[in-house]
């Protein structure tokens, strides 16, 4: 559009590209940093450019680190004998906001989705055989998506595991506690009935 | 949390000051610009920066400018004699964007709205008042938000400019093509009757 200036233009086109922006939220959002002081603008634009300076994938586990190490494979509180694996930095962050899991992690960054061209090379696999081979782990929890991908990728792993000594489990599955029973699906159901437990 | 990074939790606090971005969605953008191209992160921000330090008002009209006019003060095409009256650059844009106007604009950079501590003072009433007495206008049209405090703040305008010898005009009201009668509400039809035009 000829009456928008370059610079609020391409900072448009930029925003529109992020997940779930749309242009005309591009457009608001453009005109929020605009409007704000300058400070506060530019406060955004360092944090997106340190993000990328500064943060790294952990040598050992693949979460998110400022250094060669995350802060959960430096710390030695951690049961180092539990491990649980998940797909993104984010399911772990789940995970440890939820603070039920005290154990070492493993990231995948990503899962085996043939259709999206992404295959078992592109995930940290060796690393994680490699770390479960020479490690002291007595359970590796697949902690994977309960999606047909995520599934997939957690078969996938439990049968590289398989000759090793080492206990393979994955997340309960049911229904969720605040559920409705009327409202919840086919498949939800046969999962709680199949892995019914003890009162 | 601990297990985020300081750059992760700085970035995921900058995105959730922004407008309709809650925690959540603060998160997920942060993720995104992890694991996009790290050109990609730079872009937006570099667009950011680049919109703060190069963008700047229209020195006549307050629309956004990358030097001292804004592109329609400097282009001759327009009709010198029509001045349109609006709060935000982003209004000025949706006119432009509809192509119906090719006249002048008067950015106000706000509203008057006392509940919000928003005054006259705030507005660039006084550079309008100057506009229109040097100029050669024969008309200038309000199009404020159809809000009480848009309507309040055209009024009030108005008011300034009663003893010039420019006409005053405002868009007009009515139903809006495609709704539909049955759903239109009180306001909206007491517009289209009073307002009625010849078939």
């Amino acid at each position: 559009m000829a009456e928008l200036t370059e610079s609020v233009a391409t900072l448009i086109d930029q925003l529109s590209r992020l997940p779930g922006i749309g242009r005309k939220s591009a457009e608001r959002l453009a005109y929020h940093l605009l409007r704000v002081q300058k400070q506060e603008a530019l406060a955004l634009s360092d944090a997106i450019r340190n993000v990328r300076e500064n943060v790294r994938y952990c040598r050992v586990c693949f979460n998110l680190a400022e250094g060669e190490l995350c802060t959960i494979c430096l710390d030695p509180k951690r049961d180092q004998q539990l491990l649980c694996v998940v797909e993104q930095p984010r399911d772990l962050m789940s995970l440890e906001a939820a603070g039920v899991f005290r154990g070492l992690y493993h990231v995948l960054l990503g899962r085996i989705a043939p259709l999206d061209g992404l295959g078992p090379d592109q995930l940290t696999l060796d690393a994680l055989v490699e770390r479960v081979r020479t490690g002291s782990f007595r359970e590796v929890i697949m902690a994977t998506n309960p999606t047909v991908e995520g599934d997939g990728t957690a078969l996938h792993i439990s049968n590289l595991l398989a000759e090793l000594p080492v206990d393979i489990t994955r997340l309960a599955r049911g229904i969720t506690t605040g559920s409705i029973l009327e409202f919840t699906n086919k498949e939800i159901l046969a999962d709680a009935i199949s892995g019914r437990q003890k009162f």
